[in-house]
């Protein structure tokens, strides 16, 4: 079941509100979101006190981003076994909410795996366990974001030495989307907060305008110097040399480095390689995915086209009396219109020039890169 | 001033209002457009009894695309005429209405020479002569998309053998912004008609939507199997190899062939390079500016952020309860957003496989084909 935090007026305007926590009032455990749906306009938290209810706000999008949405996946099989449901099936509902981000598998599967290995000790223990593996997640995601934040400032460096970097980025990558401050949004705040970012472009990335609504709500509170654009006024900077580099976050990323990442990301890449601008992919190891072989192996989740033939989020924005659709939305084509709504596309590793990681940077982008990558990262962690 | 006229209840709905009319009711001559802001909510006819309330209609883009630009103007010259105002003042404030479309400034001066040529004989006679000059205009704009849809389908016939044509567009091209069947759209409903159209793939074409809101509204009307997209989601259909040909209009061509055309064609001029697919611009001749050497020198309309960090035409959607930002929309970002909001961006020669005109095709694209199409046009009309 989900319900709502009620706004605290009393709290600080500076601070944003976590985009995930674990609660434990009287009635029972519980995971509280910041519903990413009604930002900027309003900052209410969802209260998930079953899987089924997390699971709706995976699917929904109030909670989304691919270590975020790994995070959530690890908790959810944790208030499960907290609240005494059966975990391998909620561990099997969580997983199928969404297929591209492989973080989700990852989270989902780390927790149960420590539910197993403590379930000898009886239920509690075993719940006890799948939370600690949740916490652990959360905060090694923190600390790799902090990492992948030094790598890729240190690499953006190197590829354009001056500063006064003019970053492209695409979605949202930042706090909303991580235990930390982000992947790419990290990288471009590090850079704002070393005085080396002269600007960051914001597409705002339709349908679903998460770099209009949150990556320019990050943006706004770290005082970052940002602009927003329509996805396809990136062609226009890029002609006009106002673009240094494009930083984009992943939702997988295959053995042979094929990026997959929200759709918009792969006409950026093509436009990067003809105008000679670096398209660095910022993202946590568990992004990557060495059972995924390439590009062609990633399963794309196409969402309800009433995502692009409605305008979004009415709740939040106010619906009155227009004509609304089928999805409860704003019509904004003819009622029938077909629309075609991949979530994400596919980059391939020759139009990457560089995938950042908490575990340093593979560039050029190849199998063999990523395959060392992955080995490095095994021996750091049995070590 | 301008006015409205309500909805006729009656008239057959299978047909579409014409975008623009000239009127002589018995309080004088008006000119009545479609507000193309409202489409597709409401067909409703805006009724302009005065230049300004033509220019204010052209600003909001009530009335828009290139080739109708052209013959709004020229109506406008001869209702200033018909009505006894100043006519160069007029022509003067129509003509700087909007700077990118060159057929604007085109129509505007046809009509004003033709004013001239016969104000010796009088004002009423003048003001005759400049609506004859529109007229004139009108009709043969209508023949031009004629000519230019059966050039482009004999193109894509040649390009693409075998049929089954699956053509992306951006933004509206057809009927809504012509005196017949429009530029590129009309090329794709030739092909329709010819039954060797498989798919129209319609780019929303943010920021005002004018893919999803009269692309696909003609598109449904004419029953082409068409399919709405976002802007950025272009790239994965390039990559599936779903996209045999790119058709688009145009605002103005420079002498050396260079495009300006909507924002978010440049980058689908890419993506169809990288993908080797054609690239194909349909425009009447008088979108050919040969004073203009090259892209550099085409002046791009930017237009108001609240375009991009608002949501648009919320009179016809309905807006609510929800933020509203400065603009009077729907504010979709943090209040106080900067937005980059160009209205075109420039193709250079090189990415554009064909221009398409009612006096034929340029292909290879070159200041030299452009040029021997433009004296081939003076040698027919000298004729």
């Amino acid at each position: 079941m989900a319900d709502q935090y009620a706004r605290n007026p009393a709290r600080d305007e500076s601070s944003m509100l976590p985009a995930l926590r674990w609660e434990e009032p009287p009635e029972g455990p519980v995971v509280v979101l910041l519903d990413q749906t009604r930002l900027p306009a309003e900052e209410v938290e969802l209260v998930c006190t079953d899987v089924p209810a997390l699971v709706g706000a995976i699917r929904a999008l109030a909670v989304r981003g691919a270590p975020l949405l790994g995070i959530a996946g690890a908790y959810g099989v944790a208030l499960a076994g907290a609240r005494g449901y059966d975990v391998e099936e909620a561990a099997a509902l969580l997983e199928r909410a969404r297929p591209t981000a492989v973080n989700l598998a990852h989270g989902v599967r780390r927790a149960t795996d420590a539910y197993r290995r403590a379930s000898g000790q009886g239920a509690e223990a075993a719940a006890r366990a799948a939370l600690m593996a949740a916490r652990e997640l959360h905060r090694q995601d923190a600390e790799a974001s902090v990492r992948m934040a030094e790598h890729g400032l240190t690499l953006l460096d190197e590829l354009l030495p001056g500063g006064g970097h003019r970053i492209l980025t695409h979605c949202n990558t930042g706090a909303l989307v991580s235990g930390g401050e982000g992947t790419a949004f990290a990288v471009a705040l590090f850079a704002h907060r070393a005085g080396r970012l002269r600007r960051l472009w914001v597409d705002e990335t339709r349908p679903l305008l998460q770099g209009a609504r949150l990556t320019a709500y990050e943006a706004a509170r770290h005082g970052l110097a940002y602009t927003l654009l329509t996805d396809n006024a990136a062609g226009s900077l890029f002609a006009a040399g106002e673009v240094d580099a494009v930083l984009i976050g992943a939702d997988r990323i295959a053995a042979d480095g094929a990026v997959a990442n929200k759709v918009g990301s792969y006409p950026l890449a093509v436009l990067a390689r003809y105008h000679h601008v670096p398209f660095i992919v910022v993202a946590p190891m568990t992004t990557i995915d060495p059972r995924t072989a390439n590009g062609a192996a990633i399963e794309v989740e196409r969402r309800s086209g009433d995502e692009v033939t409605e305008l979004p989020a009415p709740r939040a924005m106010g619906a009155g009396a227009g004509p609304t659709g089928p999805g409860g939305g704003l019509a904004i084509a003819p009622l029938g219109t077909q629309a075609y709504n991949p979530a994400f596309d596919i980059t391939p590793p020759e139009l990457v020039t560089a995938i950042v990681t908490e575990e340093g940077v593979v560039s050029p982008v190849s199998a063999a890169g990523v395959e060392e990558l992955c080995s490095r990262s095994r021996q750091v962690t049995m070590s």
